[in-house]
């Protein structure tokens, strides 16, 4: 193990997960601290409960173990869990990586190199290294590419490598680990190797940043490889799914849209976005910004979730987004903010930055419950029947979603939204360098209260103290702590939804001016102690389905601010149905706590027995003015919340009276 | 091969599917000729194209084959097909059986000898007849009960028997072979073999009706036992599929609804109604009855297709009903028909034969293309994007129901469709003996043009003609043309759909009298030259989802006597988009052919480019009457005839204004 006690500090400005060429780049997770709230809140309990939850099962399930048989050559025919079981404990490396980054615990610092240690000792001579392939009583190395997801697994080792390169150096055991094992994918398959590819992507965003990390061109041109030789119909197929299923259909540059499986297309798309933008290669570049917009505008739910089958856990195809059966697996909403993200670096668009903040309250947050210690999976928009309370100690087989669990069969999502949650700071913000005698960009993309202190690139500071309730509260101040002697120019973003927004400077509202939604200019003439105060409007607000998505179609459905909210059957009155709820959308709708009131009536239901299929011969609903029950009010929660109180059954899209 | 020449003529009333004991039976296939029509027509096509087709890709892919190596021992891991391939060929075999009872043809009977010989060439000594397991280089017999499929496919070589027993009599090599393989059986699962059951239900309906055909009732015990053990979770998990999805999860004495493998379900339930009657289990019956009608009334299609899920082709949740992705796999309409047939005669409510129509027209009728050569296995009620074109020499690798294929990796259709077509008279009409000094019943439960002549059990009997062109028209004229001294009643079915049907006794409509709903009684007093004449209202009718079937809310279907129409895009004029057309269910909606016109509107759709997911802050469509277009007239076809032009979009349910 190596000996981390004398290394340097943690360097704030380059911990984070991507770093691309370019004059942009976000925030390293040393230059913001956040002050509780409701990002902070989940950080510190992701560092207090989900390791160790997250360590704990794969201990017990024996996928740890799988590194320790591997290393001593007894691994065999019995060995545990799925093939892509090593990508778990990768995945926790990284989230354990950004976190002794962040914060250089040395508990968490000692949890990871216990880890590497028998990661490491599980790595073969030339570099390979999985402990589901291989080995005596396995299945040959790369003999079932389409499925075995070795490539995949050691993508995510990568990942966790990047995260020590730029938290504690490339000078690092598991650093060293990654290296010898993108060396041998590269032999493998470089030019000269075998042509092959990964059934799941991921090796490609994992050598690309790998390869920024380090410098090493290799792993890029690899990475680049791998995305050009996907699309052209080369991997087997399996059983009944189409090749569409993992996106080898179509040249990942021809494509319009992302289809397949969900988690597999994002990987994929971020990957190509970073090879795209280190070898400047703005088609490949432009395609993925063509399968973002249409992907988002047409396949992609209120909450930022993607995915709307269980069959492939894959995208639908255009409109067909049905809030029942929405798969919006947590993993894809990972995978979704890593595509916006590095797309908001090559771009300096702001659409991208408002999708990642859709996607970080209503799929990343949803995730976890309120101890970290259970996740929900797949994240419907709604559930229909209430689910079985889940035991503490069980593995649950499926991905239903009407109950966190506290791990899964197939058990990816715990881990990413660890990972996810460890590095949040990292998508807060990012700087524009300086560019034809303008000043350095600061832009705040995301708001929580903290200390923003952004190394400049001169050497220069710029320190913001931010005080906010968001997204409890619209008010966002921010107080300039230390300003550099020249320009440097602050922007804030208005999300899409907050018309209506007024940014004023100094503190007196009087001086109030409206700002349309994107980047608002607050200056470039900062000095220590100016006061900026961001008012957005927070309060609930109906949110209407397009028309063409046919499942949610005389339906609206509540925000506030970036939340998505729910009716929960547990707020209804005793005796009253979901089903039979219907929402006056010409009633006024109240904030409440941190969701909504609304007024609802309710609908008379017909009877059973006609032995026919539901449908009759007559409009099924009396006219909502005449003869139903009262109106009365109901409480909308924030759907990352619901089914925190046990079971209950849920609609974010509530039928309109 | 059998010399059949020698044989007496077919039994027409034995030759049937289904004979329970009880006082009520089906129609026999000779009991009923047909004169064209809709169903002659199929009939038709289904002897004229399909058979030929269906052993064509059988022998094809080497599914007929592996009869073949497994007789000569030269089977072995590169045996093509799936586990159950095997049980098309029984299907196919099923079907020739009935085809060549109610023709006689002996081509035939040809085509049905020379399969049979292939397939008895590959039985063990010891009666055991699988292609798939139990041969050197393959896996042994008995080893994957949960997705081996081997007792499922022993069911269906049982059904094919069965369908001889009736028709040629016992004394027949395909009986000989199913009675060694049902023995097999037996010893191998009876009260002393191992407590297993099979992951796929079949056997059990199979060995319940060779039971019934052979008087021997250790079958019936048999399948009694297999009906018994199932629902205590003892078949073993399949990767993430949960036991409910083979119905392991609950007794089938217990279950309320019915849930998992729509197919499994359905075939399991048949199985089930069959020992209920056979061993005066009225528990057992009770509780089939109840998961019949809670899963009609809830997840049941408006085309009577029955299955929401492609995931597991499952039943969903109740009210979970979404168009697009309906399932509706042809072989779970095969198999309600099977379950309703067997409930009608065992208990007369003509709920069930309401349901047989709906289904028939709707979903098996759906399935083959025009010329018998091509068929759907999935049956969704919209279709948002155009399938490409089928290629006609293609195995279709998946069922998604955008065109009809002449084949599927997985074919589990086309033959199923084959047999339900040879014998579709056994569906018509029913009789229940004379009882309690009550004269005996003639029951039309399915209206065809053709020549009845239904033997009655003291040798008299029933001669009628049904002159109709149903459901084109709703005018089933009925002439008797033989009736015995004594009375017969004769009661005619009123669909439950047919508000403001009338029957007229002697001709002129002068004497028609309102009917309403349910069995119309037509008198026991019938000489021969009486006339009877029903009048069914088929002009088109709106139908309303109930407010529970949330995939439908906002929408209007529109049927036409027992026929489900549907909007195809192929018939809107050009510029003008599925997704854009709302109908105005204030408007007349007209009969136009066999289908019907409807007023439409179009309304303004969103622009892109929001970069946001597709949901608005504002309600989506103006007002219907306000700057819309002008409405105009559009024509609806049947569903069942859908995608015979080309691909196309097509919705059933419609957005109204």
């Amino acid at each position: 193990m190596t000996d981390t006690s004398t290394r340097p500090a943690p360097t704030p400005t380059l911990a984070r997960p991507v770093v691309p060429p370019g004059p942009r780049r976000g925030l390293g997770l040393g230059e913001l601290t956040l002050d509780g709230g409701f990002w902070g809140r989940l950080q510190a309990t992701n560092a207090r409960a989900t390791f160790q939850h997250c360590l704990d099962w794969m201990e017990r399930l024996g996928w740890l173990g799988n590194f320790d048989r591997a290393a001593a050559g007894t691994t065999g025919r019995d060995r545990p869990g799925w093939q892509f079981s090593d990508s778990e404990v990768y995945k926790l490396l990284e989230a354990l990586a950004w976190e002794q980054g962040r914060t250089g615990d040395p508990a968490v610092e000692k949890m990871l190199a216990a880890v590497v240690d028998r990661v490491a000792a599980a790595q073969d001579d030339d570099g390979y290294l999985n402990t589901c392939f291989g080995h005596p009583g396995r299945p040959g190395r790369y003999t079932d590419l389409s499925s075995g997801h070795e490539l995949y697994c050691t993508g995510h080792l990568l990942q966790a490598a990047v995260a020590r390169v730029r938290t504690v150096g490339a000078d690092d055991r598991l650093v060293d680990v990654a290296r010898r094992a993108a060396d041998h994918v590269c032999r493998e398959f470089g030019p000269a190797g075998r042509a092959g590819i990964c059934g799941h992507p991921e090796i490609e965003v994992g050598l690309a940043e790998l390869g920024r990390a380090l410098g090493e061109p290799r792993y890029t041109a690899q990475a680049r490889l791998f995305v050009e030789r996907r699309g052209h119909g080369t991997l087997s197929p399996i059983a009944l799914l189409s090749p569409a299923y993992f996106q080898d259909d179509v040249a990942v540059r021809e494509a319009d849209v992302w289809r397949g499986h969900a988690v597999r297309a994002l990987y994929l798309a971020a990957g190509a976005v970073d090879v795209a933008v280190d070898t400047h290669d703005d088609g490949l570049r432009a395609a993925v910004e063509r399968q973002w917009a249409r992907t988002v505008e047409r396949r992609t739910y209120l909450t930022g979730g993607m995915g709307s089958r269980h069959q492939d856990e894959g995208f639908g195809d255009d409109w067909e987004l049905p809030p029942d059966r929405a798969y919006c697996e947590t993993c894809a909403g990972v995978a979704s903010v890593m595509v916006s993200w590095r797309l908001l670096l090559a771009t300096g668009d702001v659409r991208y930055a408002d999708l990642i903040e859709r996607t970080l309250f209503n799929v990343v947050a949803t995730s976890p419950r309120a101890d970290g210690r259970a996740f929900f999976y797949a994240n419907p928009l709604q559930q229909r029947e209430k689910g079985a309370p889940m035991r503490p100690d069980a593995v649950n087989p499926r991905a239903e979603g009407s109950a966190r669990a506290p791990w899964f069969d197939v058990s990816c999502c715990p881990t990413n939204v660890a990972r996810t949650l460890a590095s949040w700071q990292a998508y807060a913000a990012f700087v524009d360098a300086p560019a034809d005698d303008e000043p350095a960009v600061v832009t705040l993309a995301q708001y929580a209260a903290g200390d923003v202190r952004v190394a400049l690139d001169d050497g220069d500071v710029l320190a913001l103290r931010v005080d906010t309730r968001y997204p409890d509260d619209g008010e966002v101040r921010v107080e300039v702590v230390e300003a550099p002697a020249r320009p440097v120019r602050l922007r804030l973003r208005v999300p899409h939804w907050a018309d209506g927004a007024t940014l004023a400077r100094g503190g007196p509202d009087a001086d109030a001016r409206p700002v349309a939604p994107g980047w608002a200019d607050a200056g470039a003439a900062l000095a220590a102690g100016d006061v900026l105060t961001l008012r957005l409007p927070v309060g609930p607000r109906l949110t209407w389905p397009d028309p063409r998505v046919d499942a949610a179609r005389g339906t609206v459905a509540v925000e506030r601010g970036p939340l998505v909210l729910a009716l929960e059957s547990v707020d209804l009155p005793d005796g009253v149905a979901l089903e039979e709820v219907r929402l006056d959308a010409r009633a006024e709708v109240r904030a409440h706590g941190d969701g909504a009131l609304v007024r609802v009536r309710t609908v008379p239901l017909p009877g059973g027995g006609t032995g026919a299929p539901p449908f009759t011969s007559g409009p099924p609903v009396p006219a909502p003015d005449g003869g139903t029950p009262e109106a009365f009010e109901v409480p909308l929660v924030p759907y990352h919340r619901w089914a925190e109180r046990g079971p209950s059954t849920m609609r974010v899209l509530v039928p309109t009276t």
